[in-house]
Parts: C-alpha cells; structure tokens; sequence
C-alpha cells in the first residue's frame, strides 16, 4: 500500500453554496484515492513522509466539459464573426485539416499540453469526422492520464461539400470506434458525438441512437445553443416539439453513458423534462456564449432546480482554456443576465466553483473534491497574495479563478501521481 | 541625435475601424520620439544599427484612463458582493490604511510594478484622500517613468467616520497638492479627483471647481456609473438635472487639463451636451462594470456619435489590471449589450484597440500610435502562433488581447527607453 500525506490549506465544496476551508490540513493518499483528509495530524500517519506545500493550496482539478479539441488553434481569433461567418471562414475548414493524420501529430499533443498546464485533468470533447485523428486523440488521452470521453462527431448534413460524411459511413464509423476503443481504458472512453442537430440527418441519428442502445455509450452534443439554432432545428425535425426530443426520439438517451449537452441556454418544457429523466449533465460555457452573442444560460434558476450544471471553455467559440477562468466568468455573466433579467439570480463564487469541479468530476467517477474516497486529482495553487496585505485562503481561490494562471499552479496531480505537463507533451509527441 | 531603429511586424490603429499593419517593417526612434515607420528599409537608415524583433508584433503601449491605486490589494476578492457591500466591507477599511504611509509604500511600487509588466505605460489614478500617500504614489509614477494623472481624492459626505475630511481639509490639501506637484513633472500632472458627487458636498465641489479655474487643472470622477448612484446623485444635487450638471455647474469642467469620466453607463442629453462641450473622455471599464452589475456602457453608439472614448481596468472594482484584456471584453460586452437592447450594434476589434491605445493615449500628448511624431511608448508581443498552424499578425494581436499576458510582452520602452519592471520596483523601493 503506497500511502502519500500532503500539507496545505485546503479547499474543496461543502455544499453547492459553499466552500470549506482547512489551513494547515493534511491529505492522505492511498494508491490515487483520498484515504483522509485531516485537520490536525494523527498517530496513525504520523511516520509517513509529509510532502509539505506550506501556503500552497490544495484544490480539486478541473473537469472541461465541453471542449472542441480541433478548434484549439482557433483560440481568441475571427471573435468579430458572427456564428455562422465563424463556423463557415475559420472552424469548417480549420477542422477539415484533420484529415491530415499529421496535422492531428501536430496539434493534439499542444491541446493536452494546454489543459495540463491549466490544471483540467477531466475532459469531454468534440473531434472531427475523421476517424485517424480520432483514434489517435483518444490514445494520446490514454497515454497522458487524464479522464476523458472522446469519440468521432458525425455530420450528414447541412455541412461544406469538404468536410461531410456519408450516412453509412458516419454510423459504420462510429460503430468502428466504439468497438475499437471500448474497454481499452477505465479513464478514457468512447461516446457518441452528433455535431448537432442541423449538421445530422434523422437516418444518421437513428443509427447513433442503436448503437448508444447496443453499446451502452453515452452522448455528447450542443442543446438550445441559440435562438437561431434551436428556430433550425425544429425546421428540420418538425416532428419534435424542441431541440432535446430530437435526441430522445431517436434512441441517442438509451445508453448508460453519461448523457452531456453543452450551453442550454434556451431549455423548453421538454428539455426541463429530458434532462431530468436522463440524468443529464448540461454545460454552461461563459465565454463561449458570449462570443457567438447567443444569450446567458439560465444557471442559478436550473441549479435550484436541481438539474446538474458543469462548465466548459467550449474552445474555439470560447477562447481560454483554463476552466479556473470560466468560474469566474460564469459568477461575471449571471451578474448581467441579473441586470438585464427580472427575477434573475446572480450566481455566487461557492456554486460556480461546484460546477467546474464537482459536478464536473462527477460525470468521471468520484472525482472533484478533496474527500475520503475521491480520486486524489487536484492541483497546489500559490502566489495570490500581494505584500503586505494579506487576503484568506478562500478569497485566494477566488481570485486564483479571476485572475491567476498556469503560472500559479504549482503541483499537478492525477489518481495521485505528479504531473509535468512539459514532459508529458514531450513524452506524446515521442510516442505518436 | 540618438537614432535607434527597431525591425518588426508592426500594428496600430489606421482609423476607428480599421488597423494597420506592416510586416517586417522598421520604426526609427529619434530622442524617444518616432521619426519614421517604413516598409522597407531606406538608405537613409541604413547605417544605424538594427535591434531586429522577428516575428515579434510591434503595437503602441496601453493607456489605463480609471484606476484605483489603493485598491490594489483587491483584485478578485469579494466579487459576490453588491456595489455598497463591498465599499463598505472591503474597499472603504482597506482605502484608509493608506493614512500609514510605510503600507503606501509597501504597496505602491507593487501597483507601478504590474502596470509595466502589462504594458500599461499611461495611466490616471485614484488614489485616497491621505496626502502623504498621494505625494508619494506621484513621486514613484515620476521615478518610474510612465506618463500620468494622479492627485489625492476628495470625500467629505457619505463616508465612513473613519475615512473622511472636513470640507476645509479636503479643499486646502487639494490645493497644497496642486501647488507643490504641478509643473514637477512634463509626464506626471495634478488632477483633481473628487470621489463622486455623493460623497462630496456641494460646498466641496465649488472649492474644488475654484482650484480647476485658478491652476487649470483637470477633472476626474466617476459620471452616471449605475442607476442607483445616478438617482442618488439626484436626490443629493436637486438642483441639478443629472450627474454631470454638478461638475458643470461648480466649475470642475473650466480648467485647461483633460476632463475624464469613468463609466458613463446611462448619460443623459445633459451628459452628452457636457462631454462634447468640454471635450471629456469617457472610459469604459467592461469587467468592473459587470463586476458591480451595473450595466454595459453604450460604448460604440457613443463613438458613432463623435465620443471619445477610453478603457479603464478600474482595479479593484475590475479585477485585471491588464488593459489588453479590456480590449477583448469590452468586444464581449459590447455582444451581450446587442443580445439585450435592439438596435445596440457590437464594437468590433479595431473599436476597442483603438481606445486602448489612441484615445487613451491621446490625453497624454502624442501617444498612442506607432506614427510619426507619436512618442515611442511601444510593446513588443510575441509567441501567439500555435505550432502547426499559422494566424496572421493581426490576429496574433487579436489573441494576444484575448488569451495573452503579461510573458506575451518581450520588451517595452517608454519615450524610447527599454523598460524593465523587475529593475523599476526594485529601483522604488530601494529609493522611497
């Protein structure tokens, strides 16, 4: 039994309103999981190596729950497009690049470099339709040691003559690297990745729904994105009431897998429905929302409600990667759906942190807190105080979200091991 | 003569609208004043030595138009707080520890130091109303050689018991500043800074209004910041139509020195007759007026309309000091106020870069462009291509303001000079 104790302030959610604070506590780790987490030292621990972090604070890794790993190149240009200009000059071709096993070398690794650096060790992504490159992210994901779902995405329709598959062969595909990637990783595994709606054929959907029956996959796409798209959808599938019951309708909920829809920031009667009866995970993704001027997801109100909210840098509609950022983005954007919105609730620091960790994590195991029984992902963060006048431990949390960086994590952990972001990239880019 | 020339790309605004941008082009500087920016190198130039950036990006300094020194220490804390909340409970207690000069100059140099790390070389301060503090944060903005406003601030209603002058003080220590700091400096000015109507008895206001008028000296406050701060000003000033009206109407707006105005989220007619009449700029402060909720400044309705407008970072109600960064979310912002009101239309990049360095800069003397006759106040940025996947210059300088920081900036010079802000602050505290 290898047992690891660490020192620091710690600070993990109490509750989905707030925060607990441990100075000077002591976290032990058993092969990759939280055996304890003490305030004052034990007997029973007392002769184990403490690795001391001093005022280093120990926090949960983040969990990205929405992600396009193709469009990290596109990060913070083309922002004065609008959605549809941005998907057709910059995105569509960007991604059709992908095609290009060696461009996909290229990029992936850098992308994986980027969350380990920000500290997001828990990913959901979009890909490509292009089953190589999909592959291959999926092994650098393994190889990395992160927790991810990843899969191939699938477009029939409504998609440049450049960069659109044929029905069959989305689903024939798809159905490939389910089979193939399947069980080759309690950490990593396939899910099923309909671009959205508009880009896919009922057919083509019907067929990713059998195999989310026949394989147990889960779901990841876009839902109510914007006004605009949800007003396309319901052209196309004028047989559904709303964006969610195209997905119902057509089998994709069936699976065991977690079922992930990004932005929400529309949701009917019949998505307040579905993401409850499924057990959905829906993605809030501040910046991302803002850039294509698509609206404020109505976070607080669906928190109170009960549904399970996560955060995503939704990369390259949204430009940072860092999810510490979209904490504090998340709190700053609920401020102006307040301002502009009757009867709006502004989200607080405690509930935005909750989603981008916990509920995050959760979608991956007993991930995101630093808890007995959890996965000892998590990060040392230091350097937020200013000499000479001193802030608490939780109001360096908060301004580590609106203001740090990469630079202020300064040790990385996965099921307990350290990480090097710098020699794991090296390590990918040897290896792939 | 000394004549240096600097090879580079090089980016600056060529209207409101539109940005220049020559590759591998050549600055020649002349006694920190740019002589000549060419395409191609002439034969005039050819024998100077070349400092040769590569594919670094040569892009004017930013100018940071409200700011609040003291409020340093507050960056990203208390952000769940509402606006009189946090006065009360953060900035008001924290403000008045600056009565102790040894905390001013504990903290001071730390405030210069990271305007210069971010390339902010032109900046206009609040301060507090402690004047050894204030002699002191202009003594150190003179050392460190950026341009600046600064002056002690004037609060004798409204406030804390613990933070607050008598109208007389208030007065004759404002012009104590004047006298024994104006004409110190050709880069570092007096101004006056009343804190904002509420705190400011109309008696107060007409001192102050008498001292612009009998040294010619400038204007800086806060102007219909919020709603509730507007009607407040109403209630106390029933004799003036709106906000504005009170400096106008004291005098504040009859000196010769740049008349600035932090916010103006709501103005009135009043407003623009003022702002145009006394030739005002206005600054927007995107993430600091979300912070407080506010609203969303009608930033490029104004500029449509003639305006000038600026960019604060309005630390610590903003919590970056970074004014790159206020570039992009002032774009952002601008998205959310057209996804609100009908008819509000986007700023687009240029827009904002524009008022970062041009309109900012203007209220300093020639600054603000990489242009002939323009002091040589200039970044170099760098290391914005991802491997792999080439972006144009301006998008380089795009994403710089989006996702870059402070390691993007690979040199910086003010009137031509290289400046390194390691060397500054250590220069300022080991002087003061």
């Amino acid at each position: 039994m290898a047992i690891t104790v660490y020192r620091g302030n710690i600070v993990t959610s109490e509750s989905l309103t707030k925060l607990k604070v441990i100075e000077n506590g002591y976290v032990v780790v058993e092969d990759g999981i939280i055996k304890a987490v003490l305030e004052e030292m034990t007997d029973e621990y007392r002769n184990y190596v403490v690795r001391n972090f001093g005022d280093g604070i120990i926090i949960p890794a983040f969990s990205d729950l929405h992600m396009h790993a193709p469009q990290f190149t596109e990060r913070g240009i083309g922002m004065d497009c609008l959605l549809f200009d941005w998907l057709n000059n910059f995105t569509f071709p960007q991604e059709s690049g992908f095609r290009d096993i060696e461009y996909a070398r290229k990029i992936y690794p850098q992308v994986i470099r980027e969350f380990l650096r920000h500290g997001t060790f828990q990913v959901n992504l979009f890909s490509t339709i292009h089953y190589d490159s999909c592959d291959l992210l999926f092994k650098l994901l393994m190889e990395s040691g992160m927790y991810a779902y990843s899969g191939k995405i699938n477009m029939d329709s409504n998609s440049p003559d450049y960069y659109v598959e044929s029905t069959e062969e989305s689903i024939s595909s798809t159905e490939r690297f389910i089979v193939e990637h399947q069980g080759l990783s309690d950490k990593v595994k396939p899910i099923i990745i309909p671009r959205f709606a508009p880009t896919c054929s009922l057919e083509l959907l019907k067929g990713l729904g059998e195999l989310a029956g026949k394989y147990d996959v889960g779901l990841h796409t876009h839902l109510v994105e914007s006004i605009a798209e949800a007003a396309w959808s319901k052209e196309l599938f004028p047989m559904c009431a709303s964006d969610g019951e195209i997905y119902e309708m057509t089998g994709l909920l069936q699976g065991n897998g977690p079922k992930i829809f990004a932005h929400v920031i529309f949701p009917t009667e019949v998505e307040e429905r579905i993401l409850k009866q499924y057990n959905c995970t829906s993605v809030h993704c501040p910046d991302a929302t803002t850039n294509i001027t698509a609206g404020i997801m109505p976070a607080s109100k669906m928190l109170d409600n009960g549904y399970s909210i996560a955060i995503g840098s939704d990369v390259g509609g949204g430009h940072f990667t860092g999810i510490y950022r979209q904490i504090s983005r998340a709190v700053q954007l609920s401020k102006m759906k307040e301002f502009y919105e009757e009867d709006y609730k502004r989200l607080i620091f405690a509930e935005a942190f909750y989603m981008a960790t916990v509920n995050g994590g959760k979608v991956f195991g007993n991930i995101g807190k630093i808890e007995p029984g959890y996965k000892f992902n998590a990060l040392v963060i230091d350097g937020m105080q200013d000499d000479g006048y001193k802030i608490t431990t939780e109001q360096c949390v908060e301004r580590f979200c609106y203001i740090g960086d990469d630079r202020n994590i300064v040790a990385r952990f996965i099921d307990g091991q350290f990480i090097d972001p710098e020699e794991v990239y090296k390590r990918l880019i040897e290896k792939y």
